[in-house]
């Protein structure tokens, strides 16, 4: 049964997980008979964002373990505590959290700094050479990490031509892919997918993080 | 093409809505080409409780319309805007917010009060006889509602004996039902499903759901 790494970023799209991208990973994942273990990084939220109004609220402050906590009914550890040895492979959900708060690639673009946790367990499991999957706007840091290690990679964020030369400019290598459909990197084992950089609908999102996590097992095989 | 109310009470099982429930009736309700309006009352929570010690945050104060926003991506109405003649058919996903939020029931048991808007938008539903679909803990405030009219309704919760006997005593009949099925009440069209009353996977929640809304579907045609 493999045991596969969730990493959350917060609850709600504008400052956290993107909530439908985690729910449908922990749904593919657990289909394929997964066993989960999600976490996050014990820091604070870069902000809180208003999802009714789209505004920052600036008096609030919230902790991204404990908000993505929310999304894991509880069961959720520390980052700092999972070490690549209790993985078999790892997933990024997306939101803004995931470039915020895993990193703040939302405010520095290709300059961005990852937060050492995070940083810590993907270099990890680039060295164990165990996959890693990453959602919408998640494959942003790995290009910065696989980037300052001079390991090519190729990544999808879908379309967005702005991201994409940013994805370059960190020394990954973007290819345009449509919701449905996700590009593998063979050598690095690395997944990626558009989701909702791209998707209207919560359907052609969960189709294709479904064809993600399949092709995740094709590679745990 | 079927307009469909989702009433969210929060955004986390413990205090509002359940993230897993709410996300795989967005998912069911999509894949029928439903056109889904998410709404939620425009009131403060009851409580908000740290998902990651289940302690509650007694100096934290959130707003159920808001919070809920988290999940609808932003895009939700304040439940005291929706009329019934805006809707095809309504459906509540559960989570302590529908006993906390939405009711009181999580506090007072039977003898529970439902919030204003949630109230006149039920006894529209049932008055327009357009079905209401109830997930997990939901089925209690519809008990209540239409116990108070003595509409005579079957519903389950699940297997659990105590909420079950509440049930009864706000004028329901209580079904055991599994997890992978769901009660529909021909008469009021009333449909419910135990989800994670009785759940301990994702997957098995999803099928609930799943099923649940095809016999929404069903009754829609």
């Amino acid at each position: 049964m493999a045991k596969v790494g969730v990493v959350l970023s917060g609850c709600g799209v504008y400052d956290g997980a993107e909530i439908h991208e985690a729910v449908l990973t922990l749904l593919a994942l657990d289909r394929k008979g997964a066993t989960v273990i999600c976490m996050a990084p014990d820091i604070a939220q870069a902000h809180v964002i208003n999802h009714q109004t789209g505004e920052e609220s600036p008096a609030e402050t919230r902790n991204v373990l404990v908000e993505s906590a929310r999304i894991a009914r509880g069961d959720i550890r520390d980052i700092a505590t999972v070490a690549a040895a209790d993985l078999d492979a790892l997933v990024f959900p997306g939101g803004f959290g995931a470039a915020k708060n895993l990193c703040d690639f939302a405010f520095k673009g290709p300059e961005c700094s990852i937060e050492p946790g995070v940083q810590r367990l993907v270099k990890e499991m680039l060295a164990a050479h165990k996959p890693i999957v990453a959602v919408c706007i998640a494959p942003a840091l790995l290009a910065r990490v696989m980037g300052a290690e001079h390991v090519p990679v190729k990544l999808t964020i879908g379309t967005d031509p702005e991201t994409g030369q940013a994805i370059e400019a960190m020394g990954g290598t973007h290819i345009q892919c449509p919701v449905s459909e996700f590009v593998v990197d063979e050598e690095t084992k690395v997944i990626s997918t558009p989701a909702y950089m791209l998707g209207r609908r919560i359907s052609e999102v969960a189709a294709g993080i479904d064809k993600t996590i399949d092709e995740l097992f094709r590679l745990l095989r």
